[in-house]
């Protein structure tokens, strides 16, 4: 077989069968076929797409290059979320708990953050000693004892994506349906859980901005994970402000540990309680995910999965030394706080990196003291921006132009939970 | 500048800045940006395609790559001719003679065959002591000198394009006609010529089978040529049939020199005329072809020629020892003959290279001993197949399948010169 075939078949948009997805995945992953033909293909397919049998044996393939894990030693059902990313996005670190408290397991294995959007490893680093480089071993076994862990992928799992990955970003073939499609499923399917919940963010500090691409993408993932046998659905949430009151690593803990008290925004709960119940619902474990937090289960629950990997639940988190308010520019309410905006603004103050190889601030970020819909006087503070240096306030400040919104009338709420699809 | 930038332009169907271009091509040719991103670039051009101006700007950078031949101490209006590539097309041997004998200079860089399609170069070398590899200097000397010369590019002839030609040959990025396009201009204008016929194949036998793609690669030919301020035409001419009665290297050498001794079929004298017409008038030299080719002087060029590229014009040329007829299968008029089936075959029976390193045959190669309107006897031989190894015939007889169509009634002569296209 020519790889040279294969390319010219996706450019000329015909379906690429399963032995030629197979010659493909395979040898770009042992390095038979170089990166300058695996990026021609790549083009060819953000150009032409993939059908939908076809995105599920290439996700098959990029599976197949790794190992799956073996969760059969986990009596209790497994289930996982995952998030396309968004700008305050914590959920994934109170909801583990939860669910484990209501009686199923969570395996999750999560990422770093890039570009504006945070990542869950990153902020359960500023816990001090915790651990996200767990063996596959050491990792079912803390599902098994907890019922929940988040770690990090190891490198046996779907290595071909982190190769196609790398790939994509260096050749402007991210931005593709059944590219991300695949590669977020590949690697949660490889993880082994038997449902999964995938959070599809939608609005301005999304990935995918408009509903129709984000629906798209929610169901060629749903399509993708049930093929493999997998229980999937997606909910569509929103991502035009961002979530709770925090964005950046530190400060995402101690408000997750906040909403594991009974102590979050509404928005916050609203999403995670509607992805608890979704995931239940997959597990068929019938269970309240509120009366987990009220109970204090879930707490504990945290606290469990926190000295499981190390690290001490009651430790101090890292706090910023410099602090500088955005003021309200007039009365009246907070009409839009824009989630693109602030995501910037608290990567540029140091709680994200530009690339991989950058270290993060644990104690950077922003503070959201007021949020759409709050009445907010002339000069009262909105956003409180926390950074290690007083040097990165200046162009955070740049990223928040234009972000905030003045109204006279109280704006309409928004739903947050936009959306379910179902297999 | 990022590439990523550039690529993701281009992907989502905008114009590259001459910005992009410039930094681009310099890029790629000094090694700053990897093949990987060149090829994710080549996939999105095939896919977007160019603006006219936009291409213009793309063959200038590649022209800018390296060094434009100086050919003003040339007194003769210099005009050339480049051909999209056919099968038994060794126009280029006698036409370069025959404008130099009327008066024109024709400083002919060429190429080698690669596929069904032959190449010039490999011809000449059949001559023995002939040299296509000729220094600037002494390039320019001859073109002065005897009014013709045909060599190869030398490696400071639009680098870019040597390159960028590599990487699509092997991404699946051959078939884009801005690309193509590019790529014969930048290195027909870096020759510095003030005037270009192109020949541009269509049928079976070329690169564009349809008469729509080659029209449209010749109108962005012409448009990229005169706009470098290079006198640019094209003819569409018919590639369906072999051109002339020979397919491989020494035989068209061979078939080239009856030609200037007056002795051509048809095709091959209605194509070299009607070619020699245009570059004649683009040049503004009044003198009639066909005269130079009856009074000997054309002929007389071609022996020069040899003699100054190291060539001996009377030196016998390799015959290959092993033949094979093939046969027609009934009585009555050859209808069809394939150029592309045949074009396959010569290049199996040695006369062609699969990769760039292979060697050719000087000798293998394929006389047509009857064209399509030509009458035949059952069993009588329509094609002699000449190869150095009687092992080749078998795979040669088999691109043949088909190829031949023997009908009752005589064909319709169909116009070889199809369409002119001038700025």
């Amino acid at each position: 077989m020519d790889v040279v075939d294969v390319i010219r078949a996706k450019r000329d948009g015909r379906r690429l069968s399963d032995e030629q997805i197979r010659f493909f995945i395979s040898g770009y992953t042992d390095g038979s076929i170089p990166d300058y033909q695996a990026a021609a293909l790549l083009m060819a397919v953000v150009w032409r797409g993939m059908e939908s049998d076809e995105l599920t044996a290439w996700t098959t393939e990029m599976i197949a290059s790794g190992t799956r894990l073996d969760l059969s030693s986990v009596t209790a059902p497994t289930v996982d979320k995952h998030s396309t990313g968004g700008v305050g996005d914590k959920v994934s670190l109170p909801l583990a708990p939860i669910v484990a408290a209501c009686g199923a397991a969570d395996p999750m294995l999560s990422g770093r953050g890039l570009g504006h959007t945070g990542g869950t490893l990153d902020k359960l680093e500023s816990i001090p000693g915790f651990n996200v480089n767990l063996g596959a071993d050491e990792m079912i076994r803390i599902v098994r004892d907890v019922g929940c862990v988040i770690c990090s992928a190891g490198s046996d799992l779907a290595p071909a994506d982190r190769k196609l990955y790398a790939l994509r970003d260096v050749t402007g073939t991210v931005e593709s349906i059944p590219l991300i499609a695949s590669s977020i499923m590949s690697k949660k399917i490889a993880e082994g859980t038997d449902a999964l919940v995938l959070d599809v963010k939608v609005g301005s500090g999304a990935f995918l901005p408009d509903l129709d691409s984000a629906r798209r993408l929610a169901e060629t993932m749903v399509r993708i994970g049930t093929a493999h046998d997998v229980k999937t659905s997606a909910l569509l949430t929103d991502m035009n402000t961002p979530l709770g009151r925090t964005a950046g690593n530190a400060l995402e803990v101690v408000e997750s540990v906040e909403m594991l008290e009974g102590k979050a925004s509404s928005d916050l709960e609203d999403v995670t309680f509607a992805l608890a119940a979704e995931m239940l619902d997959l597990a068929g474990v019938e269970s309240d995910a509120r009366a987990a937090v009220e109970s204090g289960a879930a707490l504990e629950k945290w606290r469990e999965m926190v000295r499981a990997q190390g690290g001490d639940p009651d430790a101090s988190l890292p706090e910023a030394p410099e602090r500088r308010a955005v003021r309200s520019s007039g009365s009246g309410f907070v009409g839009r706080l824009d989630a693109r905006g602030v995501g910037i603004a608290a990567w540029r103050l140091g709680a994200g990196r530009a690339k991989k190889e950058d270290p993060v601030s644990a104690s950077a970020g922003i503070v959201c003291l007021k949020k759409p819909g709050d009445a907010v006087e002339d000069g009262e503070p909105i956003l409180e921006l926390h950074a290690d240096d007083p040097a990165r306030f200046e162009p955070a400040l740049a990223a928040l132009s234009g972000a905030i919104d003045i109204s006279d009338s109280e704006p309409e709420p928004r739903p947050i939970v936009i959306e379910r699809i179902r297999a």
